[in-house]
């Protein structure tokens, strides 16, 4: 796309109110809008990478036999009452319509998708099921200083699982856990998976998938020799222990947000809707439910925080909103001109963000900086001197030069 | 996929309280649960379609120029109360936080886009601009009765595009159009355009996309023999009327669904938030703009009842959840169960559903109306004798005998 098509333009400061360095940089590169706190809009540059999450964690979820559905965020009340949540979870939305009926907002799906498998699931044959959707969730917080972080309004991927023993469920949360994990490191993110506790959903254990990032909210204990790794919250052990699962290493602590959970609901919610299947020997089961958030907005504003330099955001190629930045430096020149254009012309539209704009060199590399995407690709005067277009690395800043052809090929 | 792996079943009636053709079919045959009235959750098949008319939808709107946002449904009463529609708009739904600030949840985003294209237009260069999302509406409707036709939550497309004169808007209006137009063809609908009242949005002149149906709520007169077409409404003809256009053909009436439509905004939106750019003269000026929607689950639940026979749903190739339905006859037969998994081996596993289930092969068939896929692929006995596949076009019935080889090479 060329860039002085692009409707956003990259801005010097970001708004006054706005703490978090998520949000200070996607805004002031033209990635989202601040409605307000803990609400933003996504622009065409913002939507690309969401786009780029959502197609990964969509490829994992399919791949290991999750259906995908789009639940309703209007809710009824009255499964958010049987469950008991209606008063018991701080964070619901509540509304009224002019019917004076009551509705919640989506906080998460427990109460709509443990009917609609019940539904369809009475046999022991029809089990296990993985069903998830990507979608808007809403959650009355009291504060939301983390920009897109954590949000009153924010994306993300809901899974939920149906089993008949709790060994089943056992064995595909370790396979969730494998996914995500694939999940984080197409991110360019290292993520440890602790033990922690279950907050509003459930009383047993949780785990949590945590990212070392300075803008996290949580304090964890981990291992440097093995995975061991625990939240704060519920830690027995304390900085400068022998960790109690190697027994060799010495645990460190670190700052870092959560951008995964996994919740082992038990009976929880199908004996609320009285959700019965038939065994082998037609008895009468509560199915064993878990539950699995991803965060898609959350994730973003965590590789922002994650990855970021002192003069912008870096993107990971996998969520990158283009792979390359093709900058015209002598906009002026009509030789150079030439060149930029037909090499714009022979790449593949939606890898490239052509900035053709009449500005000034120094202009364009601090946009192409901000902007973060990983690959710069320099047409200059020199280009048409020496025939090679500058390649630069955003992450690493390494430069290589390469004819026009080698560059094509690659 | 294979058939024995989606974890919805078709049933045989729908809720009692469900009226509507399209929710009664689309419950029945697995794509859709009620969750109350006017509001439905989309199950696998479902956002299959879903995905299909979004697709479509995005495509010929990014090929107009159109620039893809997702803008926040939960807002900030602000722009609301600025623009009057807080009090005006009867159909907002509006929620109060735990900290008491108000917020309402998107039923239009006149209110948002208006703000975003403000913070990056300032000069005549800057436009025109079209901005454009595909996500969640609410609204608070008083009764609900159509399925998912008219619902309390509900997706679309709307787009909003800013001019600096009425011809501009006139010539983008006329593009919009025929993308419109072909995007109804696509889903084998034809589509009128009328002139109707502008309803809360302007006191402008609107145009409205209609199709022909029985589910349809507003009556139209149009001429056969030109593309004259007014909603009774705002008509000053009738029925039997010689046409006010062509001269030539005589008004009929009909019953018609809205499927689209476009509003001539004016300045309204742009004198509200003080929105105005620089003219080539330096004056400031304030933008003209129009507003376009396109239901999504509108569009798809009017396919099911304009194109629905007796025996159940008939998609169009473009939206269909799958191209082929793949039907196993004998599967306790094992050479036809090796000559089916073979050939469903062969397909793309995207475009077939693979009917592998041990039933009776009266159910499969019912089935196979019912779920509406547009080519039947049926395997059986006589297969193995003849060597030829039966393919069986669902929506005309038509019978063709092939090879594996002639069938797989299509």
């Amino acid at each position: 796309m060329r860039q002085s098509q692009l409707f956003t333009k990259t801005r010097r400061d970001a708004p006054k109110d706005e703490e978090a360095k998520n949000a200070q940089l996607l805004i002031r590169a033209g990635y989202v809008k601040k409605e307000m706190a803990g609400v933003y809009s996504y622009l065409p540059l913002g939507i690309k990478v969401l786009a780029n999450i959502e197609r990964i964690v969509r490829r994992e979820m399919d791949a290991i036999g999750g259906q995908e559905l789009r639940m309703a965020t209007l809710h009824p009340s009255e499964p958010w009452k049987q469950t008991g949540a209606w008063d018991g979870v701080d964070v619901l939305f509540k509304l009224m319509s002019r019917t004076e009926k009551e509705y919640a907002l989506g906080q998460s799906e427990e109460e709509i998708v443990a009917p609609i498998a019940q539904e369809y699931a009475n046999s022991y044959k029809d089990f296990p099921i993985a069903l998830y959707q990507i979608g808007q969730k809403y959650r009355d917080e009291l504060r939301a200083k983390s920009g897109i972080m954590r949000g009153r309004e924010f994306g993300m991927k809901d899974m939920y699982s149906f089993h008949t023993s709790q060994e089943d469920f056992d064995r595909f949360y370790a396979i969730v856990k494998e996914a995500y994990l694939r999940i984080y490191r197409e991110c360019n993110l290292t993520a440890k998976v602790t033990e922690a506790s279950g907050g509003s959903f459930s009383e047993k254990i949780s785990y949590e998938f945590m990212v070392l990032t300075d803008a996290g909210e949580d304090t964890i204990f981990y291992c440097e020799e093995c995975d061991y790794c625990v939240n704060e919250e519920v830690a027995k052990v304390k900085e400068g222990d022998t960790c109690p699962s190697c027994s060799k290493g010495t645990l460190k602590a670190g700052v870092a947000s959560e951008v995964g959970n996994v919740f082992d609901l038990g009976q929880k919610y199908a004996k609320d809707f009285k959700f019965m299947y038939k065994d082998a020997e037609g008895i009468d089961q509560y199915p064993i439910e878990g539950c699995y958030g991803l965060g898609i907005t959350r994730l973003m504003g965590v590789i922002v925080e994650a990855l970021a330099d002192e003069k912008g955001i870096v993107w990971p190629e996998a969520v990158a909103p283009f792979r390359y930045h093709l900058l015209s430096l002598a906009p002026d020149d009509a030789d150079v001109k030439a060149f930029a254009d037909a090499l714009y012309g022979d790449m593949l539209t939606g890898s490239v963000l052509y900035d053709d704009r009449d500005a000034r060199a120094g202009e364009k590399f601090a946009d192409s900086d901000l902007i973060g995407i990983p690959w710069r690709v320099i047409v200059g005067k020199d280009t048409l001197k020496s025939g090679m277009v500058e390649l630069v690395n955003r992450a690493t800043g390494e430069v290589s030069k390469l004819s026009r052809e080698d560059f094509l090929t690659r």
